[in-house]
């Protein structure tokens, strides 16, 4: 394997393979930090066209695409037929931008992301996703897979990976918003975050837990009740504007749930389960293209 | 016990109490509602004051605060002596309100919220909160027990089981947010939600794996880099605020998430982990009381 990129996920990625026992290339912009990685029996290449021609697949994880394609066009040369697996995070569109300026050159390329931290590469725990042409995906899965126990292939589309990474993020930081939110208005009534991460957890599972079946009512297009009704948490909403007004935090996210089940209920969906909210997040935002 | 209200969480209290052996006094405003239970060996009271007289705590669920007042005043004469469990959600503040109430009457009064659905009421995935006097609760306790295993005593304030309760609320609706954006996200690109839900149920419950070291930080009031700092987020924020409007989907909360991360940057926490964030939701909304 050749890996271009030695960040603080680069790396683990690298000491993943070197792990498995995979003859590994490394270069990095700042050569510096591919140094340890020698130590533990990495072949360290001058520059990223040396690192292309010393192996079949070539994962790449820099700080953007941008960077990707910069890297990998003087390496042009050296890359027909060989595999690019690129787990730079981007939006699907950047990554079908890449894919072309792969393919121009006789590449395959899988998108790729990576749902782990760097601590994690390697183990059970990490789940990377990849999208792009199945069989190049299917002769790699081997080595692919010493990055992490949850390695998948979700399609063809070059931008799937990377498509999935966006959504996912996404509703990590939104879950990380509501647990500050919370901690910020337990702390204005003195109570420690500490105290309020049990709990805070239990519900975040609690709703983990949920996900498959409000994923089949989105399917359906049907939202029957399955915990309580939007007028019902509507309420309770409207309470939680009121107590982080009272306590003085900001009550922009309260107000953002809030006003999102308002117009849910406008919409005819008080009756209903919360999934029906789903309706509110596929309308484009006025003033955007 | 005494159970008053009984939509379809009292439904669910009263009936943990019954499978539990506990002899059950039932009232609720409709009373169609009571016959069921009756059926289940309840014993129906045809006024809130008589279920009152006929038990020493007394378990009130209804649709809101205002509704626990209005129904408790008439039988306001032969509350003295006992416990009031108010498991209505509410703010704190009206739990304070109604605490005052009760207790003018020579009853204790337990705040209380239950963080559970209908249906695992009485198991072991129940987790019930209380707060007020101490040894009300642990008077109490072996029976409030019976309606789930996770049961405890947050403190002696009135109104700390209903702003847990606010809080925990406040974290699931975002969770459920983050996930309905994504899959509106997704399925703009023609992707069900079922094929979603197993990435976005690891991602909910990685980031509830890191619910803990986050509230230390908060405590502590550093921020050292978890995970990834906000500066190398907030690039990949902005690529979901550009994914969501090239899919054509709702931006209000990629917006909403990456602007919070730019104010935490402007405040100089770019090099900082995503705990740092916890500062921008302390600041009380302008034009608010
Ligand atoms: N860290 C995580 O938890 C995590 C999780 C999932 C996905 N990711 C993704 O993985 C990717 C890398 O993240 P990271 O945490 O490793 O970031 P990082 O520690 O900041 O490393 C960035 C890497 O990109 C290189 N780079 C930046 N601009 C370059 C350019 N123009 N030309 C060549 N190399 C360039 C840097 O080289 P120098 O050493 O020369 O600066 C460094 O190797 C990002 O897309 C990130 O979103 C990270
Ligand atoms: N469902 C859940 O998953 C859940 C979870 C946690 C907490 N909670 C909380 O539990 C409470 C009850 O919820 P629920 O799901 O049981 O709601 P529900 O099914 O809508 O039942 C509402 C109950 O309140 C009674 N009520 C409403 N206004 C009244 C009034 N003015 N006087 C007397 N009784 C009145 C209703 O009596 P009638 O039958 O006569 O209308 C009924 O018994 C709420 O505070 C809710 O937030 C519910």
């Amino acid at each position: 394997m050749a890996v271009l990129g030695l960040g603080l996920m680069g790396r683990a990625l690298a000491e993943a393979f070197l792990r498995a026992g995979h003859p590994t290339t490394v270069w990095n912009r700042t050569a510096a930090k591919a140094e340890p990685l020698a130590a533990r029996g990495a072949t360290l290449a001058a520059t990223p066209a040396e690192a292309v021609a010393a192996a079949p697949l070539v994962v790449v994880c820099v700080a953007d695409h941008a960077s990707v394609r910069a890297i990998l066009e003087p390496a042009g040369g050296v890359l027909g037929g060989r595999t690019v697996a690129n787990l730079t995070s981007g939006s699907s569109g950047e990554a079908r931008r890449t894919a072309a300026a792969v393919s121009r050159h006789g590449a395959d390329y899988l998108g790729g992301a990576i749902m782990a931290i760097p601590e994690t590469v390697g183990t059970a725990d990490a789940l990377l996703v990849y999208s792009g042409p199945r069989a190049a995906f299917d002769r790699h899965e081997p080595v692919l897979r010493s990055l992490g126990a949850g390695t998948s292939h979700l399609g063809d589309d070059h931008g799937l990976a990377s498509l999935n990474e966006m959504a996912v993020l996404s509703v990590m930081w939104n879950v990380l918003n509501g647990f500050l939110h919370g901690a910020a208005l337990l702390g204005a009534a003195g109570v420690d975050a500490a105290a309020f991460a049990p709990l805070a957890k239990t519900g975040i599972e609690t709703v983990a837990g949920w996900v498959p079946g409000y994923a089949r009512q989105i399917d359906d297009g049907a939202y029957p009740v399955l915990d309580a009704a939007v007028d019902t948490q509507l309420a309770a909403m409207r309470q939680v504007l009121d107590e982080s007004a009272a306590l003085g935090v900001s009550t922009a996210l309260p107000a953002f749930v809030k006003d999102l089940a308002e117009r849910a209920v406008a919409a005819g969906h008080g009756g209903d389960g919360y999934a029906a909210l789903v309706e509110q997040f596929r309308k484009p935002s006025e003033g955007r293209p």
